[in-house]
């Protein structure tokens, strides 16, 4: 009954689903106490108590058909204004409200930015480990993922092997900065040199090749790193914003695209983008979020939580012996498998009621990811856990 | 820059703009007081009060990780039982929750059942006159749209026509009921010479047939009539709603898929569903208006206050001596134009600041929609100039 194309997602799906059965029946089983599932990327940390003030003023203050109704397809143009000054402020751009248009989370947004600009057989370069679901998202409009293989030591891109694959069929390029799953942020130098190979390529090619740069991290940056705006290093850039993250909303599904007016046709484009926002279905971002953002667009999560998370389980990581680059933003831990196989590590962790995902999930075997977007609780009573696996292989 | 896809739709909604762009300029010229615009399908009727209170109940009642939070793909569980749950006892249906999938309208959801089903080439059959989209959503997906002409004296489908273009590559079949843009309500005579058509041609040309029904305007129906539950006449049936209309909530962006057990491979269709809605990166409907649904499934807008449009605006054009069916659902009249070539007389109407659709926008020529969903105000300050536009025609 159902298409050729959905059935390998079909087949593919049971294996992480498997995964979260597991989790249920150990659970189930052991008691929640007792399972540590550092599997998800679902935030723990409330929204801003902002937030939940500015949805009960707004219900209270606002005309209904107003609040719930229908409005450009891009969004209303007073919250697109708001975001774009407050981008402006915060990173000396120069955006107005036709740069940005309001989308149904960062997900959706690279399915409109994608499904603007590919035609069937385009290649989209990105660099491993990366987010599985960018596989998806470029075949849904016939696309190909062409994969950078990782640097392993650093987990910066490989920019040499980047430019080598960059070819007449290039048309976009995603990037992830802070990055899930390795947490790692992209500095100015890294962005300065990516540009570089861009401009020289689209020259040498006589193409376009538009960068996107998905950033629902953005602001989940720790030891007071900055991660740069990367519209500011390419002219061809997008990027793909979202608030599930930044303000805890995953469940809200709200979030932007910036199209600035250095890309190419960048009206045209922005057009087309707005419609494919429609017909893919969206439509619009869901109105009240929108205009909660417009009251909250200065409010923060606390940060706090996630460094104090961060620093407790990457200490206790490496005091038993395991190997990590330390994560700059995100909350995501990626750990080097103590063996070549990494599924195996992922199952003695798992025979301690310790739940992680291997890093083929990613493309990056020999590592797996660990989620600190959990309770403190959680990751203090799961570190006797990872100490008997730390024994098991000998590393402490 | 844009892909070979997106180009006609960005050239085609160059006429929607200027429609849209045309009525901010004759209200910039002559007041929005003195310029009647029926050409949008935006609910003027507010959200029942208790859908406000849920929020605000909602926001302090629950926790906010919850609340806001990532669920099931698919979305809550006891949200998706509640939905279940209430059509079982309005329409004598047996849903459980593994046939409800939450969706980001109706418009995601007929996206996300098309890529679940179809393969390039795969046609899908819908009655003319259709909302415009269908077309630009099945071709998403690489299918084909294939349209039956009207029957222009009563507006339900021309069911001999409709047997004739089913072959070998019919997939799925779209209807709309109640109709945009005639507000005509299929009977469930009609529905059985449908489903009976319908197993006839899956057997004759051994393939299967999806029946998928879109109902946002389904709680929209006056004069007693009833809206037959389609899943009750055909099984490969599935369901799209949306609370769009029913409980004015169009910016939100909350409806439902319904996948019924008795669809061929249905696990495997929902299962399908779930990860395209995924993949297309709506990833869930919105957490707080599924919460909010699940606690307003018995509200209903205020039906009194479009009824009361309705009889307004239909006997006055008859008045004047417009001829259009009377509709018994949604809130459009879909009115024959005086002369062959209705954008013409849209233009006749524009001149008396009078904004309504021409009919090719529904692949039927002839006829033009005007939506209702204004205020009665708009509607009584109209008729003098619909007089003057019926003048000009001889029809008082």
């Amino acid at each position: 009954m159902i298409s050729e194309k959905m059935k390998p997602l079909v087949n593919n799906n049971s294996a992480i689903r498997a995964m979260f059965e597991e989790g249920k029946r150990l659970a189930a089983q052991y008691g929640a106490e007792n399972v540590y599932d550092f599997s998800l990327g679902n935030p723990n940390v409330p929204a801003p108590a902002e937030v939940n003030q500015a949805i009960i003023d707004l219900v209270n203050e606002e005309d209904s058909v107003f609040l719930h109704g229908y409005m450009s397809n891009a969004g209303y143009e007073d919250v697109r204004r708001t975001v774009a000054d407050s981008l402006n402020k915060r990173f000396g751009t120069h955006f107005h409200e036709n740069n940005i248009l309001m989308t149904v989370g960062a997900a959706s947004g690279l399915n409109v930015i994608l499904k603007t600009l590919l035609n069937p057989g385009d290649e989209v370069l990105t660099f491993a480990p990366y987010f599985v679901e960018y596989g998806n998202y470029v075949r849904n409009y016939d696309g190909n993922l062409v994969v950078v293989s990782p640097n392993t030591e650093t987990f910066m891109p490989n920019l040499e092997e980047f430019a080598e694959k960059i070819g007449s069929r290039t048309k976009a390029v995603i990037i992830n900065n802070p990055n899930n799953p390795t947490g790692v942020v992209y500095s100015a130098e890294i962005l300065t040199a990516m540009a570089d190979i861009l401009r020289r390529k689209q020259e040498e090619l006589g193409i376009q090749i538009v960068l996107i740069s998905d950033e629902p991290y953005r602001e989940l940056a720790y030891d007071g790193v900055e991660v740069p705006y990367v519209t500011k290093f390419y002219d061809n850039t997008v990027i793909c914003y979202s608030y599930s993250k930044s303000l805890s909303l995953p469940g809200e599904r709200i979030g932007y695209l910036v199209i600035p007016d250095e890309l190419t046709d960048s009206e045209e484009v922005f057009g087309a983008a707005v419609i494919a926002n429609r017909v893919l279905g969206c439509v619009n971002a869901p109105s009240l979020m929108q205009r909660v953002i417009m009251r909250c667009i200065d409010s923060k999560v606390n940060l706090e939580a996630y460094d104090r998370n961060r620093n407790l389980l990457y200490n206790g990581l490496k005091e038993l012996g395991f190997s990590c680059v330390k994560p700059q933003g995100a909350f995501y831990l990626f750990v080097k498998s103590p063996e070549p196989d990494e599924k195996a590590f992922c199952a003695a962790c798992k025979k301690h009621n310790i739940l992680v995902v291997p890093g083929t999930s990613f493309a990056c075997p020999g590592f797996v990811r660990v989620s600190y977007c959990v309770s403190y609780g959680q990751i203090e009573r799961s570190l006797p856990a990872f100490r008997k696996v730390a024994e098991e292989y000998g590393l402490c």
